[in-house]
């Protein structure tokens, strides 16, 4: 027998994987085109970096990681629980909210299961359904954001699962309250509503729909968050759900005992409480989408807009070789043809200098 | 609809599952008990900590946490791939080695597969294999230890995986090579072995079988291994597989994006060299694992030979209630009635002072 068939044995759903493809590291570049000072817009990471309070947390636990994290993660749901009002039963960690999002899959996906996610929707919904051995369903998008009329409209007997973000990523787009209200009256209650908010802290729309807010009335709703983006802990790999309890059962069963690592752990729980932070995170993100936005008009460039720490740029040709360029520059953005979004690229939201340098780059570029 | 129905929703498997009992943290007795001075020989932690190279390399790495990890793992891949004379494209990282079984049982196991384990053998085995829709198949041990003849006779044509544990947690039983030898021979090529080598670092017998010398004949092994155990990285979650590329490039396939963290990365890599640690950890729990024997020997107590840095004992009546009043005289350690030894306690390897304290309870406890 070859070695090979091991490909062939997989599960059905595993062979058609593709994987996903994360934004180019620093030192990849670096390797590759022998220059320094590169400057990295391609991951929505924060660019102020972590909060003091996380990194004082970290260093006061590094003499013990010799030991096994607290596999209920006490303090962290706790902490979560009690500033959002929720049980700590409503409470399930991850491994990042990917490992939620994923959790979400083996619990309530099958063979011939489906799972309904938007155009231009987070690559990992379809990846994280196909390994499940579900069938992913892609509702077209509506001006570049989720047509939750339509979603809901392509429910079947077999839907188990809709993944919704908002905002949403790598678009930037979201909606209001008034559209969540109607698209969860409906949707069947058997159908589990995942409602991904990674980048719902940076969102500053008082007409914003907070999905924690909705918990109480729906039972069929998780909420999935992470530490990753405005907290800048990416590094450290934790995100939580928010739901029903029976939801939250179901996902801890599925959880491995130690998903979360020690340091995330008390990171992050740490990090809920710098409240300066957060606040200056958002602040210099405002201020740089501003920046940006005005950059890219000047530049005569069409973008998306955002309320979150990314924006889409439509470069008026395919994209490939302007995101090429630029990393010549020394400037890592992100192309999203894999989105349906050749023409595109998606730059992360920097320093005031981050963003100079990257809008002086892409001029030259585009020349 | 009532919010409970989501526990019926679930996958049929996954509504079976009881999840995995971790063993009880220190400060969750300080708390349930109110006294201090704890210690935990429960979860078979490095009594002597982690290594110092490790540590040093999580401190310089601290200012990257909101860094997305390298999701290839390029520098902890390419250092263990060239330790072990491997190619990089035959090592897979996981979220502890945890993290690889999961995969394991993700990309082979769908809805009636079968998964072969030992009576007596890690917990995980069964719960993983039931998220995945599989058929766990116990096989009775043989003096607490696997029964490798019965294991590959069982195999039948729904057979997809065999999960083999050597060293064996909680009984601390291995075998030679001759043993795997015959095992693999008479495996079919189509089932895949996975050979948990979680504690193997520890045995020093010469005729231990090494799983990664037997990966160039046998396209259907995989080995895994942690970075928890003599390493003393529990905390930051890192794990290994090594296999033929076929079932690498399928386990990578699944594999979460960024499922080890940036601290753990940098510290395992750094680990892999500090063999001074890794020698002074090994010398820590052979001694430990003679002054442990011989006192339980001289309470006239039967335990298990264990070549790992734990030990099986039995009490002689139903363990419990011994686990408790060890709990109450601030000492852990581990009921293992769930691996059917109802009257069995696992004690992890300590330094000298624990040991000592932990025989010394045990003489008051049984007293």
């Amino acid at each position: 027998m070859n070695g090979n068939d091991f490909l062939a044995l997989a599960n059905a759903g595993v062979q058609q994987l593709q994987p996903y493809q994360p934004g180019k590291p620093i030192d990849e570049l670096e390797r590759e085109l022998g220059i320094s000072h590169i400057i990295k817009l391609a991951s929505n990471e924060s660019p102020v970096g972590s909060s003091p309070m996380a990194m004082a947390a970290v260093r006061a636990a590094l003499d013990q990681l010799h030991r096994y994290p607290d596999g209920s993660g006490h303090g962290l749901k706790s902490a979560l629980a009690q500033r959002l009002g929720l049980s700590v039963a409503q409470v399930t960690l991850g491994n990042g909210s990917n490992d939620i999002l994923e959790l979400v899959a083996r619990a309530y996906l099958s063979a011939g299961d489906e799972a309904i996610y938007s155009e231009h929707g987070f690559a990992i919904y379809p990846i994280i359904t196909l390994a499940s051995g579900g069938v992913p369903v892609k509702v077209p998008a509506r001006n570049y954001g989720h047509d939750l009329q339509a979603m809901a409209a392509a429910v079947t007997e077999r839907t188990r699962v809709i993944f919704v973000a908002n905002p949403n990523n790598p678009t930037g787009t979201w909606f209001p309250r008034a559209e969540l209200d109607a698209f969860l009256a409906a949707v069947p209650e058997r159908v589990l509503v995942v409602l991904d908010e990674a980048y719902f802290e940076y969102v500053e729309d008082p007409n914003f729909a907070n999905g924690a807010d909705y918990l109480a009335q729906h039972a069929n709703l998780l909420v999935a968050r992470t530490f990753s983006k405005i907290y800048g802990l990416s590094g450290l790999r934790v995100g939580y759900g928010l739901s029903g309890t029976a939801v939250a059962d179901v996902l801890n069963r599925v959880r491995q005992p130690f998903n979360v690592n020690s340091l995330g752990l008390v990171a992050a729980e740490a990090a809920l409480d710098d409240l300066e932070f957060l606040e200056h995170a958002r602040d210099i993100n405002t201020a740089g989408l501003v920046q940006v936005a005005e950059g890219l008009q000047q530049l005569g460039l069409e973008y998306i807009p955002s309320v979150c720490n990314f924006i889409a740029f439509n470069c008026g040709r395919e994209a490939m070789p302007v995101y090429q360029a630029l990393l010549r520059e020394g400037v890592i953005v992100r192309p999203i043809a894999g989105y349906d979004l050749p023409n595109h690229l998606r730059v992360t939201i920097g320093t005031p200098e981050e963003n100079e340098r990257f809008l002086e780059s892409l001029q030259r570029v585009l020349g």
